[in-house]
């Protein structure tokens, strides 16, 4: 096996450079002696080293030896404290190339990859290069998979490495600095920029920027037909909320062709199919899988569905919990707004946004914690299942605390407020009750306000997504400064001197990475999914959303590059293959805003002559329901008709795997064309085979009529010949057949 | 390549006892000499022989000549009349095996076989022997492939090959006969009856049979319940349209499975993903593929897509024609039955009957050819897309002939009988003019029968099968039976009388399958799917229908065996690995039948107090809807995540070639159990690695940094080592903070 340069140094950046060609960094946390010692001084004190020292330092032997094993250098440094900073990269560029070589393969037996990497390392490895996101990958699968796998098994949860605080690879401080550059400058980002967050971040991170992309273009339409339908129609009008539906079908008809072309460009797809187990997995028995014989981990179907069946009252406990609070919340800022004239109205105003701040977060957390504990319970077995499941529920959850708010407006008050008057004199009565005034309070008379829906709009769409971005990204990067600098100001010197010179910065970078968070794409997808949804139930009530999500979306694709770039450690590159558990929510909330857009427009616009009816409303709902279904199948339809790029450039991939297969095996052309043996073989043939029947039929038994049957008219002459004295003999015995009877018209 | 044997006797019947080891008949018509003679005596009569004869005769050798070509060989006999009748089969078995074995590659090219077919033809052959259905198959293909494909050409239709009447299997007496025998003795057919099929007839037709049993057994539950629901709740109850929603969906998702269980256990799955040509298409231009760079055939999408906007107009005059037809014939029999009291009563009850015997048919063969010529012009390129855009206007077509009647009964008729007394007004008027009389008719006073639902769903659910059956097989029988009797008796003796004794009967029955049918599996299909739409769409209107469609279709098993087996040439065994667009058909009926059902419930029961309002009939078909769709969800839920047998058998075999694979390829277990190198190794490899780079790094002018930074700590003992006193410093300085500074609690 030669030795395959330029494993290390794929694309310009070379990622070593400044890193010390470091892959890997490892925190690990040694408990100060100080805490230890300061209750061990009340208790035993044995030997000179305090037990749970002594363990974490046979933990780091372990560690070191276990990284070693699995073919990792390491070099060890100091870290932040008493941490220390375990520096890993694959020992050599060969083992590296085998592990490359041992990764294409398996996908190629998953059906990820069409061809068979070739059987020279070396060479396939030049044919097709190593993006760094591949190889920090494999190094990653090297430090993490189980021991029985390859593996070292160093992972961050679980007990056997209680001390390991973080494994992650080392930003690439140069590239990042470009990145940023780059993408502050430009206005529109193009497939290059996706193509390079890919190779650096993987195509998990990759698919999020891709689809933000994607969707931030798409919005172009709905913002330029939403302003104009905002100065012609304004609020309410049928026509937006058609145009509203027909885009999100081809929304999503769209993506969904991306999304594979993009697996086939970034060679990932149906990588959803190899899955990963989850360590947490309890099982119940171990059985012999009936397949492949290997030992398998039960945990029964039946089971699981019977703690499924647990998020009926999860979601019931969401909607009461979550929609009592909008309910209570939105009656009193009503009551205080529109209907309370007494004293402190301008500070009272405020109370219901303040109680909502407050306990939206808490019941979420709660709720949240709920949610993950419910899956925890349902016990998945692959991180891909249990990954999609909490997304279910989490989405539930945001559904209610984003829109339930508007939906109250938009289904109760604005067209049946009268029925919050019970509640508002409740308002009133608490309200006399706590300022034990014996006089009534001022009030003013209850008008229903149309314009409400339209400011909750704009709060959700410019005020709450401009805080969001806040607490996004700014305030977790000031945090972080501020702790670093305190944290340097406390511990100053003492790790950081030892340092040597040419060492000193990147180590104080890797100590700093050390103490930012995980980068967690959920969260990022969460909230465009949640924009999405905004823009498609409710934007028929304030058509300038749109608008205001192109602006945010621009600002918001850089500033979460900024966020992965300065404020996260770097993710590890994992492979997906589409936006996962987030597709199924989309296509749930175009669904969801066809009905909900019908309904708003028959409920809201003011404008009617006739009165409300129940059937209107109803059927209003049912035709823009089968109009969305409708116009879905007939998108699909149209679209499965034209091959898009990726789909033609896998159909390329086969198309010369087959043709080089079928080369191999019988020397013959793709399109089936088999040779044909032609005339003189097949009569030679023939001739043999019924030489053979002749010698084989007295041994095998079988009847010599078959035998003689096919020796009438040996071969093709001899057919010929019967065939033609066959029609000789029909013409012949048509004109006496003819002379004979009375000739008449005989078809 | 050894001899195969067996390849011929596969099964026990061996399929070439009785008919001689013939594969193909070919029948060749040769235009009669009268015929042409008495024409040709008014006209020049040109040398002994009529230029269409001449043809006639050119034209065999050249089929003779294409079948040698290929490999087959041939025998020629004495046709019904003038015509010939050419045998055909592969000249030896060595060309047999050799067609197998590049049909198996081919299909593990397509993905349709897990694994490779072995190089040594012989011993794969005899691990998985041929079916008779997979040689007939094949040898279709030689006969029927294009030349430049490597086949003879010969195809019924195009002017090429005009003389060429049919070319079938012949059928294999029997087996057919042990067949019908053996079905009219069974009470319950199983899997081992469908796989005879399949192995004689191929999966096209297995797959019918297979779906007809799964439906049959399936009907067994609403029999039951409606059974019940008729004695307990009567006509139009909630309860049975639910369950029989339930139903439904069960049986869709149940049916999928079996579909791809059935796939994988016949070795069809994907099979529909290899497409056929048509020899029909036309091409506007001839361009290049940008994938395989060969010449391909193009019709733009955008045309087809507009002659597709053409199925509108098409369905539009569907409703008009067929819907107006049974809005008159109903509305006629109405006044007849119900309205109208004077004389010729009884006679003139069958009138409206005998308009729609006699129209319906008229009106659907017009716009049956229309949709044959609509389809036609819409020009598709393969034999699938051609066949499901067939089956997609002829399901219209079938939908209105067939359900537009209890449609008007039940959602006009019953609910709202009193639109319709203009209408019978229009008759009575009509009435009075034809029979010139000044007294007015004798007429009673129209009442709502609300029996008369019933008693349309008793005719189409048993007088109509009983016609059908009749018609399905016994007419064509009789009728074949009847001109085989007469063509005997005409030209007796002229070609049998040639006959050698021993081949006598095997002619005689060859020359009876000529005059055949070709067997349509299409016409089967749609009966059973309008079948299963009046059991979804109307069976709340008489619970018993279900019973009787579990009699029909048992006897509908056995008839349509006994139609294959004796009023129809021997199918070609095509393969399919599902029932095609029937699928969507049924999934369409049942999805509609949750509305109708709801909405008849609603509509037509009378012992309803409250009075009939739009919104409460919305609302019902609203939730029954909504109620299926989520069913339906959750039903899929709940069967993916049980393993079916097929998808079992599958991953086995798929787990078998991987194994396999690995194995060769590296020598590891198929967990990807890489080992890993060890220690030793890596102290080792680092070492080696270590050394080149600094002998390299002059070389290549990379910063010796990078490699002074892993030289730091050599090996593992050097990182432990390093490790330990920076834990002991660590310590060390944790003391000396604490004396220095306040000793507090610090974590």
């Amino acid at each position: 096996m030669s030795n395959p340069r330029g494993l290390y140094a794929t694309n310009g950046h070379g990622g070593g450079q400044g890193n010390f060609g470091v892959d890997y960094a490892i925190c690990y946390k040694v408990p100060p002696e100080g805490a230890f010692s300061l209750e061990s001084q009340s208790g035993r004190s044995r030997a000179h080293r305090p037990p749970e020292r002594a363990e974490a330092e046979a933990g780091f032997v372990q560690l070191v030896e276990a990284l070693t094993h699995v073919g990792l250098a390491t070099e060890v440094r100091n870290g932040q404290e008493t941490s220390l900073l375990v520096f890993v990269r694959v020992a050599s560029r060969d083992l590296l190339a085998q592990q490359v070589y041992r990764a294409r393969l398996q996908d190629w037996l998953h059906g990820v990859r069409t061809s068979e990497p070739g059987a020279d390392i070396s060479r396939s490895l030049e044919d097709e290069p190593v993006t760094e996101a591949e190889r920090l990958r494999l190094v990653y699968q090297m430090i993490a998979r189980p021991e029985n796998e390859g593996g070292a098994g160093i992972t961050e949860t679980g007990p056997r490495w209680k001390y390991v605080d973080g494994v992650f690879p080392v930003h690439d401080q140069a590239f990042n600095k470009a990145w940023i550059q780059k993408w502050s400058k430009k206005y529109l980002l193009d497939q290059a920029d996706i193509d390079e967050i890919r190779n650096k971040f993987g195509e998990n991170v990759a698919f999020y920027f891709a689809f933000l992309r994607s969707y931030f273009l798409f919005l172009v339409f709905p913002s330029v037909f939403g302003f104009v339908a905002w100065f012609l129609m304004g609020q309410f009008s049928y026509l937006y909320a058609l145009g509203c539906g027909l885009w999100s079908v081809v929304f999503l008809e769209y993506w969904k062709q991306k999304e594979v072309d993009l697996g086939v460009r970034w060679g990932v797809r149906g990588v959803s199919s190899i899955q990963y187990p989850r360590s947490e997995f309890r099982w119940e028995c171990e059985t012999e899988d009936p397949v492949t014989g290997e030992p398998k981990r039960v945990y029964p179907q039946i089971k699981r569905i019977q703690t499924q069946l647990l998020q009926m009252p999860f979601a019931f406990a969401c909607v009461v919990v979550l929609g009592g609070l909008v309910v209570i919340c939105n009656s009193l800022e009503i009551f205080i707004n529109e209907v309370y004239d007494g004293p402190f109205k301008q500070y009272l105003a405020f109370l219901p946004t303040v109680l909502m701040a407050v306990f939206t977060p808490t019941f979420s957390t709660v709720l949240m914690s709920a949610a993950n504990a419910l899956t925890e319970r349902e016990n998945y077995e692959t991180m891909d299942s249990y990954h999609a499941a909490l997304v279910q529920k989490q989405f539930v959850l945001n559904f209610m605390t984003s829109y339930m708010a508007l939906l109250f407006t938009a289904f109760v008050y604005i067209p049946f407020g009268n029925v919050l008057v019970p509640m508002l004199d409740f308002w009133r009565t608490a309200a006399q009750t706590v300022t034990l005034s014996e006089k009534p309070l001022p009030t003013q008379i209850f008008h229903i306000n149309p314009q409400r829906i339209s400011s909750q709009m704009f709060y959700f769409t410019v005020t709450a997504q401009i805080v969001n971005l806040a607490t996004e990204v700014v305030v977790p990067y000031v945090m972080h400064e501020a702790s670093a600098k305190a944290k340097e100001f406390q511990g100053k010197g003492t790790a950081q001197s030892q340092d040597r010179a040419e060492e000193a910065e990147f180590l104080k970078r890797v100590r700093d990475e050390c103490q930012l968070e995980v980068y967690d794409v959920t969260g990022d997808y969460r909230e465009m999914v949640m924009q999405y949804g905004y823009l498609l139930l409710f934007s028929v009530a304030w058509p300038l959303a749109a608008c205001c999500f192109l602006v945010n979306n621009w600002v918001e694709l850089r500033s979460d590059a900024l966020k992965i770039a300065i404020s996260c450690r770097r993710p590890i590159p994992w492979r997906s293959d589409s936006i996962g558990p987030w597709l199924t929510a989309i296509g749930f909330l175009s669904w969801l805003g066809s009905i909900t857009s019908a309904a708003i427009v028959y409920l809201c616009s003011g404008t009617r002559t006739s009165p409300l009816t129940a059937w209107g409303g109803l059927l209003g709902v049912l035709l823009a329901e089968h109009f969305y279904l409708l116009v879905q199948l007939a998108v699909r339809h149209v679209m499965s008709r034209f091959e898009s790029p990726g789909l033609q450039q896998e159909r390329k991939e086969r198309y010369l795997m087959k043709r080089r297969l079928l080369q191999e095996n019988l020397g013959q052309d793709v399109s089936g064309k088999a040779s044909a043996p032609g005339v003189a073989a097949t009569e030679k043939i023939l001739r043999e085979t019924l030489q053979e029947e002749a010698r084989g039929a007295s041994i095998r038994g079988q009847g010599p009529q078959e035998e003689r049957f096919w020796q009438r008219q040996l071969g093709m002459e001899g057919t010929i010949l019967a065939g033609r004295r066959l029609i000789e003999q029909g013409a012949a015995e048509g004109k006496k057949t003819r002379t004979g009877a009375a000739p008449g018209p005989k078809a």
